[in-house]
């Protein structure tokens, strides 16, 4: 599998939507939202639709999974699925660690992907076979010799049901609590696979949330699961599990199948 | 009152700081901590040893109350306030919105403050009687017309014993809860000078943890107060809030009387 020019191709996506994105950040002083039309919803819109626009000149056989536009079916077998705002609320809150994410998919399988922050300039490339690369040099996850030490992060509780809060509290109670960090989406991902967090745990994702974390972190040294451990894959339910070191994964299991 | 000098002067102590804590960032691969000498304690205790050597030349009759090396009484009446990384867990997880955090003290009440994002080159500047300024321009708050459409941003709901937690869900449902944020520390408030974010709600914070916050949000229009909407001064308890918009401010202490 040859992925370099499909790799380019993403970095031409990824520069094309940060350049729409640039112009409405930190633009909104206004309370007050008319309609749908908040600059975070304007700069998806705009992001998205520059990414779809080459990728229909450029790949017209494949198709696209957009967050904004829905779903275009291709005929090559081969899917972006493209989010062009991970991190809406971080967005409009002036935080500069929302991220672009693009990934490719291969028979439902995400094999590329692109965490890209526009405003610092920051890019991860992972790709299937390949360490992944932070701004073009190699990102490697850091050993986690034991749970206890993990620093563990996630976007915020409210994003949980009573349900999985209640799984998700009894994984927080066995890392390094006092370490944890909340807020930061998609960039969350892009600092474990840089080594500087061990753990992200998170549910109701969609497919265009995470398809593009998985070569991202598994190129990194890492791996991503569902909650019980399984493989992420396309008809995945939305709980998302990353880890620094592997070694680790059968801990996480274990303490998120319990309840606080 | 004349704070120019003391303007330069809190300039001075922040690039000095950013100097030292740059040298640090994204430096640690390991989960393994030898004692308490992390990267972030390391950055931590440089910039402060290097601010107060700036202070003790310049203003040698001022106090000092830092973080990391306590306090130094002075004659003068006045006191400089430091906290050269707020937010360590966001530093340690590599998330360049943790901030260094200058404040002087007039008979213990914050006449000047700084919040520098050395990383980012971010910096806030608040002084009695003026507006604030962010890199150099006016910094202005957004006005907010019902507590339902307010962006609140907290740092962590386990940074709240059950009491406080219970008290600030009750806050957290009256406002746009969709749009909540969560992370932050004291880059909350700046991106609250700034108009991105309508309220901030915290406990526990110690005065150098909100002593430079305090001007800085003022004099961009917005208010701080504890949770009984009482200003905050030397002695007060760690509970803080800060508003955007006054107007909304006994909303606010209302809204935080009631428990979830």
């Amino acid at each position: 599998m040859n992925l370099d020019n499909d790799i380019l191709l993403a970095h031409r996506l990824a520069e094309a939507a940060g350049q729409a994105i640039r112009r409405y950040f930190r633009t909104a002083v206004e309370t007050e939202r008319k309609g749908d039309a908040t600059p975070v919803s304007l700069a998806d819109r705009a992001a998205e639709e520059e990414m779809r626009r080459i990728l229909s000149a450029e790949v017209p056989r494949d198709g696209i999974v957009g967050e904004e536009f829905g779903s275009e079916a291709g005929s090559s077998g081969r899917t972006w699925v493209l989010d062009p705002i991970d991190g809406t609320t971080a967005f409009l809150a002036g935080r500069p660690i929302f991220g672009t994410l693009i990934a490719l998919l291969m028979d439902g399988w995400p094999v590329l992907g692109v965490i890209d922050q526009p405003i610092l300039g920051e890019r991860w490339t992972g790709a299937s076979g390949r360490q992944t690369l932070f701004n073009g040099k190699p990102a490697q996850t850091r050993r986690c010799r034991e749970l206890a030490s993990a620093t563990l992060a996630t976007t915020g509780p409210h994003y949980f049901d009573e349900h999985d809060g209640g799984h998700f509290m009894a994984l927080a109670a066995r890392t390094d609590h006092k370490r944890m960090v909340m807020g930061g989406d998609c960039y969350n991902y892009a600092m474990l696979a840089s080594g500087h967090v061990d753990l992200v745990c998170e549910a109701g994702l969609k497919l265009h949330d995470w398809a593009a974390l998985v070569p991202v972190v598994e190129g990194a040294g890492g791996t991503m699961s569902d909650w019980s451990g399984e493989p992420l894959h396309a008809e995945s339910d939305g709980h998302v599990l990353a880890l620094g070191d592997p070694a680790r994964l059968e801990d996480v299991v274990e303490a998120l199948a319990c309840h606080h």
